[in-house]
C-alpha cells in the first residue's frame, strides 16, 4: 500500500550539458544552454536526424565536462518521443556503451536519472549517463501535422522544445548535485482525452507522485527551495496547484514548471508553454543543476511528467495515461 | 574497454506467465502457454487494445502464480512495439505500481529482466515485474501494411508473435530460476537497411554481446545447456552461427532461437520465423523457465535481440540499429 521513497545516497550528477534550437535560445534561459543552432538543424538533413545529433552533442559535452571518456561509462539510459525512440538509438550509436532504451514520454530525463542513481548508489554501476531529446518539427509531424500545414493551435496546447540534454551520474568527485532519493511514478489516467491539453492529463500524475512522496518522507513543500515539474505548462501547473490545495498541501510560491520557465509566454508564441522530453531535461541541465552547484538553491524536487499517448490510441478514443517520476536533488557545492 | 558481466546473484524469477494468439497456440510450444485466444482479440475492440489486454492477463497470471498481490510490487518494467509503447501503458494501467517504461524493441523482455534483477539483487527493490508484448495485426499495420492489404512477404521476413509475458523477480522463495549474471548490449549497426531482414540486422548485436560475455567471464558455449537468442529467425540464426565460427567460437548444437522454436516453419506460413517483443518473452515464460525449474536444463543464456528501427528512419534511408541484452539463467529446481 504505502509507497516508498528510494534512497539513492551517494549518487551524484557529475556533469550535465544541453543543446537547443532557436526558440529556446531566445527564451529567458537562452544564455545558459551550452550549444544552440538558430536553424534548428544541427547540420542534419532531416529533423529526426537533427534530434539525434543534439543527443550526440549533449552527451559528448557532458562527458567532456566530467572529464571522462565514453568507454568508462557502464550504461546509457536514453529515450525520446520519436516512434521507436530512434532519436536516441541513432544519436548515441557512436558511443560503444551498454544501452538501456527508455520510453517515459516527457518524463524520460527523470526516469533516466532515477535508474542511473538507483544503480550507481547501490554500486551495481560506477558511472552511467541519462540522455534525452525532443525536436519541435519532428514531434509536430509525428503527433499532429507537418509545420508547413500551418495548423491552428489551441490555447492549452504546448510547444515541443527543440533540445537535448545529457547527465553523467557517478559517485564522489566534485558533483553538481547529489540525488538524495527518488520516487518512481504510477501510471495515472483521469479521463483527459484532449491531445492538445497534455498539461491537464499529466497534472494528476504529478499530484499522485508528490502526495506519495510527502507521505512517505514526512516532508512538505516548505522543506524545499523549489518544486519543479517537467512540462505541465501554464494550464497543467495551475491544475496541479489547485489539486494540491484541495489535498491540503500548500506550495506557496514554491511550485515551478520547466515548461513555463523555458519560454517567455508573452513574447514567444508558445501558448501554454514548453513540452517534450527535451523541456525538463535542458532546464535541469542548464539552470537547476548549476543553481544547486552554485549554492543558490540547496534542495529541490524535480518531477518529470510524461503523457504516454500515441496518435493511434487517441484516434481510437482512449484517454491519455500519464506518469510522473520524482528526483530529489541536493546541492553539495563545488570547492 | 573491457566490458563487465554484472552479477545479479540472488535475483530469481519467482513466476512467469504467458498469453498468446492462434498461430502461437498451433505451434510446437502451443500447449505450454497459459492462455490463448484463437480469435487473437482477447475481447478487445482493436488489435492495439488486444495487445494491452494480453499484458494485463499475463501480469495477473504471473502474480497469481507467485502468490503475491500487485501492491507488493516495487516496480514494473514494461514496453512493447507500438508507437509510444501504448500496449504497456494501457495494459498495465489498472496495476497501481511504479512504472518504468522501456523501449528495447524485441529485446524488451531481456531488458526488463536485466533491470529487475540488477535492482532486486542489490536490494534496491524487493519485488519487480518485467512485462512485454507484441501483436501481429497491430505490428503489421504500424510497421508495414494492414493485414487486409495482403502484402507479399519476402523469404527473410519474420512473423510478429501475438503474445505477452510477465515475469516476477524477487529474492528467495521457490523460484523457477536464478538470474546469475547479466550483460547489457551495445547498439550495433552494420549497414543492414532491409526492414524485411531484421535477423541479419540483429545478428551482429547478438554476436557482440555474446563475445563480450565469453571474454568477460572466461566461459564458452560448452558451459551452457543452451544459448537462446530472442528472434533472429532462421536467417539471422544462420548468420550468427557463421559469425561466431569466424570469431573462433563454436557453439555446436547449443545455439537456438526463440523465433525458430515458436512456429513449425514447414507447416505454418511464417517464413524465417517469429519476431516481436512477445516472441522471446513467451518462449522464456512458457518453455525455458519451466525447463530450468524442472531440472531439464541447468544453465542457459537468454539473449533478447532488438531491431530499433522505425518506418520513418527506414524511409529516410537509415540502416537498422540493433541491441542484444544477455541474461544468464540457472535452474535451482523446486523441492
Amino acid at each position: 500500500m504505502g509507497r516508498k521513497a528510494i534512497s539513492t545516497r551517494g549518487a551524484c550528477v557529475l556533469a550535465a550539458a544541453s543543446a537547443v534550437g532557436k526558440k529556446e535560445f531566445e527564451g529567458p534561459l537562452g544564455e545558459k544552454f551550452d550549444v544552440h543552432d538558430v536553424t534548428d538543424r544541427f547540420g542534419a538533413p532531416t529533423f529526426e536526424q537533427s534530434e539525434s545529433e543534439m543527443q550526440r552533442i549533449a552527451l559528448g559535452l557532458a562527458l567532456g565536462k566530467a572529464g571522462i571518456s565514453a568507454d568508462t561509462l557502464d550504461a546509457l539510459f536514453a529515450g525520446d518521443l520519436l516512434n521507436q525512440c530512434v532519436g536516441s538509438a541513432f544519436g548515441l550509436l557512436e558511443y560503444d556503451v551498454p544501452y538501456f532504451g527508455l520510453y517515459g514520454a516527457c518524463s524520460t530525463a527523470a526516469e533516466g536519472l532515477l535508474l542511473s542513481s538507483m544503480l550507481v548508489s547501490s554500486g551495481v554501476l560506477d558511472l552511467a549517463a541519462a540522455v534525452t531529446s525532443s525536436h519541435n518539427a519532428a514531434a509536430e509531424r509525428q503527433y499532429r501535422n507537418p509545420l508547413e500545414y500551418g495548423g491552428q493551435r489551441t490555447p492549452t496546447s504546448q510547444w515541443t522544445v527543440t533540445g537535448a540534454a545529457a547527465f553523467v551520474v557517478g559517485r564522489g568527485g566534485t558533483p553538481l548535485a547529489e540525488i538524495t532519493d527518488v520516487m518512481p511514478g504510477i501510471v495515472v489516467e483521469k479521463g483527459i482525452a484532449d491531445a492538445n491539453n497534455m498539461g491537464a492529463a499529466m497534472a494528476p500524475a504529478a499530484l499522485d507522485t508528490l502526495l506519495a512522496y510527502f507521505e512517505a518522507t514526512g516532508k512538505a513543500p516548505c522543506d524545499f527551495d523549489g518544486i519543479y515539474t517537467g512540462d505541465l505548462g501554464a494550464e497543467g501547473s495551475s491544475i496541479l496547484g489547485e489539486l494540491l490545495e484541495a489535498a491540503g498541501v500548500s506550495c506557496g510560491d514554491k511550485l515551478f514548471d520547466c515548461g513555463v520557465m523555458i519560454y517567455d509566454r508573452k513574447r514567444q508564441d508558445v501558448h501554454a508553454g514548453g513540452s517534450g522530453c527535451g523541456c525538463s531535461a535542458v532546464v535541469a541541465a542548464a539552470h537547476l543543476l548549476p543553481e544547486l552547484c552554485a549554492g543558490k538553491q540547496k534542495s529541490i524536487l524535480f518531477i518529470g511528467t510524461g503523457a504516454m499517448m500515441s496518435p493511434s490510441s487517441s484516434k481510437q478514443g482512449n484517454a491519455i495515461p500519464a506518469v510522473a517520476h520524482l528526483v530529489h536533488l541536493t546541492g553539495r557545492g563545488r570547492e
